[in-house]
């Protein structure tokens, strides 16, 4: 549907972009100052809040017992050994919660997740009971006593064998969320393990393969890695009031669970609140429902608080990020431009569909890359297997897909025998061009990405690629990613008696610095320092709706919000200084926190309250919301005027060392250039490219799931490894390409994933460069590339 | 100063008054329904929250050291013994603070009282140290170790004997506190024990009385009692972030309490987070700061969550209601009318302030009752003695005031051979006629507040008095007090993603029934079911301010606001409808929580957030802020043409039977007149005039803090006496008297003090009308009346 375009601030979505000489930053105190996240105190003297720390008096402790196969029916579940031990409370089944709710299934795309197994299991641990004791040891040790019987189903894992006929079928039928019309025309469908085939046109594609001079294809393939977080995601519920709930959660989505919960149980949304703290990272791991259905049940059943917090080993059980296989089809002209680009995404979903469909459908949009190709066609699978669920991690998918495209460019500039630089900046989609999608580009600075990206590597400069065992390379690759839509971010900005004034919306701060950013948004727009700003944390009662801090749409979308919210506020400022005064408004100018009139009158906003309530008292509720325009695509082609709100652009380049007797790469130079249109915190906004760029560089190293039989066999932070400093390189940098977008609050986009796209290409890249082997899949572990090695010189490793 | 007209909503202030017939309220659904209370459910399965059930991980407990001794300066704290106990955390004392806070003196008139003494104590029971300990029991054996030495110096305990020369000066100087302009002329004034010393003059009182053909005068006097709320007082510290502190306190002032904290501490209020739940009564005892600077203090300097909570052996020495002496000079002329009132009126305050000062003033200027007398006088007198401190306590000192004019006008009606109720029918102020201070009296439906007390008397019917030793009476009393002024109350009505809603503010539900009326006037304004609606409970971070939920101001401020709130919710789902449908907003309707259209068309407010937002999302934000007109006293008159919002008129009628044996006085019949404007829940209203009447009789018959030497000797629910089940009347009721004020919501006016006002000369009357003896000081326990027997009968009782 197309969102009326009355209902967005005329400020942000009307005007007309200035030409970019014009759109440089005006000056600004706040915004723009790299200033300490406002946190930064609390979490080191210990007294930020986390939910894991979160006791409640008389609170239950919830274990789970999770499933042991893959994919089977539920026989029999006996759990009078574990009641019968001292201290056990209650043991809770998929069936006693049905009880409570008689269709118990959940999901934010498809509510195919049952709050606990019913009659089925879809994956080894999968939650199939729950054991509530006071104690929590207590409740570990009954939870190894409940026995469940299970019938062995045939499972299937790859996700392109999933999709054959054949394939063991993983849901009976599809169940589209409600909330999504667009997935509706999926309800009931059956016999498939293809949860969404969501597909783009652009020109005619098999025109553009016949006219190409050369075609290349190629499959690339990544492996399901894991959150890694280190505060584990935990959730408790407790009743409020005789009617009512409280959640209190490690999620990125309070709004989004209050909804889900209020579906679930049958009751309106104010009768759940949901809260949340600092997270301790997510990265798309807390996202929509992943504890909360649980703990709110289990809370209603026994009438008591209770807590589930997992351990680091649950985390590989419940939510992952895909393993995708990227088939990539290029037709070439022999001047070096892509003519043509046919992409079929194979995205492993695991057992429930979570977002995956929707990680699948808009990575997938953007699968042929940043690039102006006339003839596009771009296929993407969401696919049922039986691994663990898979949902966003921090670039929602755009991480498999930039991986499969820039590996391939490079291949293809290889054989064509031009640079790749040269080779990008040749394909480019230039500002005003249109996007596959029909969306046309803009305030998108590919061009200055790669162009600082050539500055920072001495592109020009010939490299010394190395002699004997170790071999240097150096490679680049670009990506780019839509942001949500259509989604809404409210915000409220109070002036408190004393002219003091907090900034109140439901975006979770996990780390990224959204406090520190929406306090600086709100302090710019004040014209008070940032650090006199509060922010306070979600609470569903009363922080206004959030769609969810995800997508590195919190600065754009919550920032607007709060700029609205604190303009608001300064406009009734200023009508209470106008009355005061017996002046016009327009005799009035708001500066630096006060209001000045013609005549040199000033009053502070201490002042300004005072004369307004005739006491120290009162509040200005300044309110803020924020729709940027969407319309939907039409369903034939996927395409769309307006498929996104705006366009995240980056790129990384890496120089590596390999060595090629045991195939280890280490990474001496990273960098990472981001288009963020202005960064809020200069600061914050590099550690995100960084931190992103380094959290990259473990999945293309060394990250991987490993499975056996759907077993994860290295599910704990000592098998699997995750960066340490050891492995950040020496040389990390990163870049901001700052041309302020024209709706941006103060110009800035996002840039939580930025930082994501392009390191692994980047660096399979530098690989090549370096010893000349290609490696197709993810990770690049030594023994992938010895074994690239071997296979190169004809001579595969001795364990093949 | 006058709060600029322009400032409050114009339709809650400027409409002129239609006349009293049209004034009926309009078909409603909502408001006039009876319901039960929301939390009525939650209360009697235990869950609705309370802060004195709350515990906070890792909290430590305080115990307070109270002063033995009424007056003294402190010597030496030996705090040894207690630390030596084990599982003692810290002894705090007023210099531990003073390292905190150097000038830790709070109050809200009078800056005067320490949050631990400082060098002096000033009342038996006054806090000097505070016990730490995990466990409360450790703290309480430790609180005993704790050696004080005093220096005794000489105390006053009578309000009057306290303000002759000579008497021993309890505060060196005054400090008045800085939000109040009119009292900084007290600053620095020394050698007093009189806070503040109110007049208001009218006419001219001595040309009246030299007029007057015959003048009374009699001296009357009530007695400390304490508000016994089953609840007792609590507050909670803990630390909020590396530079934050959320208190947790049964408060009915939440948000004064973060101002007034802020103020000590020197830090802006939005560092401070208070935060409130239900109260299980208040009755005035929880105002402004008990415990909450003293938890804060405790908290900051000892890093962790401290919690104190008290007994109720220590409310009686935290806060009680004003002991007052009021002499009352009256003249009058032949025809049965007042010609001439002077009220000499001296308080109670004891050791510190608290709001005492403005006890006197506000209610002392209704000295005169609700009568049109043209020549008044009114002098009060805030006077410190050395008894524990005294502030509001339902009626804000009104019914120690009707006590006396009440009483001496049934005495002045008898003297003259004029039945008492044709007596104040005859001097009645009338609606248009200026009062004492200068205000106009409008909205006071006095008249029918004396007709309806007829009636449910039968006053016309001749009276049986009885024979033998019990003796039937009967007597009435009508009474009046202003509203609070200036005040200001906000409010916000959020509409979530599904149409469902909540009320936001900052008013505490104490037992009042506030949440309920607040849900009434949000659904009868937006068309839906009250019981769908809920209350959020105050969080000074969230819920926008509110001067305090004090002097029956809650239904008329915070329901104004909240009224406006949901009007403003309510345009701007017109203005969604309007933009959905594509039609001019006059062409639709806003019906039963639905816009519909001219052509037909509804949508439900569900589907108008759905329209607006594009899913179930976003955050509808509706803002009401309320701040009646108020014009500040002249200082020489005390006299102001708006001195109130509104008046509050009451009657009460009632019958007893007197043991004259035993004295004891069994009130066989209570009936309590309010006039209420419009009562949003009558059925609540009631409650309030009956459960105030029941108070108010326990006030009344048995009801008194017992003093030795500053000593309460009867602190204890064993020792002082509240009413029982046996107490109340048989024939208990309450009637209401309904014709909409103007401004208020709906017509509402406060409810909630008005059945204190009249009970006490209503059964003082009425002991007169049964056995001829008229006691002029409350209690009227079986002793005294005996004693007034038998003195009346010249054979004064043994003991004497």
């Amino acid at each position: 549907m197309t969102i009326p375009a009355r209902f967005t601030e005329p400020a942000d979505t009307t005007v007309e972009a200035p030409p970019k000489a014009k759109r440089k930053a005006a000056v600004r105190r706040e915004v723009g100052r790299s200033i300490p996240r406002l946190e930064s105190h609390a979490k080191v003297d210990g007294s930020a809040e986390y939910i894991y720390h979160l006791r409640l008096p008389g609170m239950l402790q919830g274990k789970i017992c999770r499933s042991t196969v893959p994919h089977g029916r539920i026989v029999r579940i006996d759990a009078s050994a574990a009641l019968a031990i001292e201290g056990v409370h209650a043991v809770i089944t998929g069936e006693d919660i049905r009880t409570l709710i008689p269709d118990p299934y959940y999901g934010p795309a498809f509510h195919d997740q049952p709050i606990l197994a019913i009659g089925k299991v879809r994956y080894v641990g999968e939650p199939v009971a729950v054991v509530l004791a006071a104690d929590l040891h207590v409740a570990e040790e009954a939870a190894d006593q409940v026995v469940v019987e299970y019938e062995p189903l045939e499972p299937v894992f790859d996700e392109v064998a999933a999709t054959k006929p054949g394939a063991p079928i993983i849901h009976d039928s599809l169940r589209p969320a409600g909330m999504f019309p667009d997935l509706q025309y999926l309800k009931g469908r059956s016999g498939t393990n293809v949860a969404l085939d969501a597909r783009v046109l652009h020109g005619d594609v098999e025109k553009g393969f016949a006219e190409a001079d050369q075609v290349f294809e190629n499959v690339f393939r990544s492996r399901k890695v894991v959150h890694a977080t280190f505060e584990p995601t935990v959730s408790l519920a407790e009743l409020n009031g005789s009617n009512g709930l409280t959640i209190h959660t490690s999620s990125q989505s309070p709004s989004y669970v209050r909804a889900e919960v209020s579906r679930l149980l049958g009751w309106p949304e104010n009768r759940v609140r949901v809260r949340t703290a600092f997270l301790g990272g997510s990265f798309g791991a807390k996202l929509y429902i992943k504890l909360e259905a649980l703990v709110a049940a289990c809370a209603l059943l026994v009438r008591k608080p209770v807590r589930i917090g997992l351990t680091m080993e649950e985390e590989f059980y419940t939510i992952t990020k895909h393993g995708a296989t990227v088939r990539i089809k290029t037709g070439m002209a022999k001047d070096g431009r892509i003519v043509a680009r046919e992409v079929e995404t194979w995205w492993n979903g695991g057992a429930y569909a979570d977002i995956g469909p929707r990680v699948s459908q808009k990575s997938g949009f953007t699968a042929a890359g940043p690039y102006d190709i006339e003839n596009v066609s771009l296929i993407n699978y969401a696919v049922y297997t039986n691994d663990p669920p898979a949902g966003a991690l921090r670039g929602f998918g755009i991480s498999q897909i930039v991986w499969a495209y820039e590996c391939q460019n490079d291949i293809i500039a290889r054989s064509l025998g031009i640079d790749p630089l040269e080779f990008r900046r040749r394909n480019i989609l230039h500002d005003g061009r249109p996007h596959a999608t029909g969306t046309i580009m803009t305030n998108a600075e590919i061009d200055e990405v790669l162009d600082r990206l050539s500055d920072r590597m001495h592109w020009d400069v010939l490299f010394d690629h190395g002699s004997g065992p170790v071999r240097r390379g150096r490679g680049l690759a670009i990506g780019f990613k839509a942001c949500i839509a259509p989604t809404t971010s409210v915000a409220v900005v109070n002036v408190y008696g004393d002219g003091s004034c907090c900034v109140s919306c439901s975006t979770v701060d996990m780390g990224q610095g959204s406090d520190t950013a929406m306090a600086q948004i709100a302090a710019e727009t004040l014209g008070i320092s940032t650090e006199t700003v509060r922010v306070i944390h979600p609470d569903t009662d009363v922080t206004p709706y959030d769609m969810a801090t995800l997508g590195s749409r919190s600065t754009y979308h919550m920032g607007n919000a709060v700029r609205l919210a604190a303009e608001d506020a300064r406009a009734q400022l200023l009508r209470i200084a106008a009355a005061t005064l017996q002046t016009d408004i327009e005799e009035l100018e708001y500066r630096d926190g006060a209001v000045i009139s013609r005549s040199g009158a000033r009053m502070t906003m201490r002042g300004l309250m005072l004369a307004r309530f005739g006491m120290q008292a009162g509040t200005v509720i300044g309110m803020g919301t924020f729709t940027p325009p969407y319309t939907k695509p039409d369903p034939r082609t996927g395409q769309s005027p307006q498929i996104t709100p705006y366009w995240m652009l980056a790129g990384a380049a890496a120089e590596i060392e390999v060595d090629t007797e045991t195939g280890r790469i280490r990474v001496t130079k990273l960098v990472n250039v981001g288009d963020v249109g202005c960064a809020i915190n200069p600061a914050i906004a590099k550690r995100q490219l960084n931190g992103a760029g380094t959290m990259q560089l473990g999945f293309t190293l060394f990250e991987e799931m490993r499975f056996n039989e759907g077993q994860v066999i290295n599910a704990s932070l000592a098998d699997y490894k995750i960066p340490g400093m050891l492995d950040v390189p020496e040389d990390l940098s990163a870049e901001l390409v700052e041309f302020p977008h024209e709706h941006g609050p103060f110009g800035a986009k996002g840039v939580g994933e930025t930082g994501m796209f392009s390191v692994s290409p980047a660096i399979a890249n530098a690989l090549c460069d370096a010893i000349g082997v290609r490696i197709m899949e993810l990770p690049l572990t030594p023994e992938r590339v010895l074994r690239a090695i071997r296979e190169s010189e004809n001579r595969p490793l001795e364990s093949e």
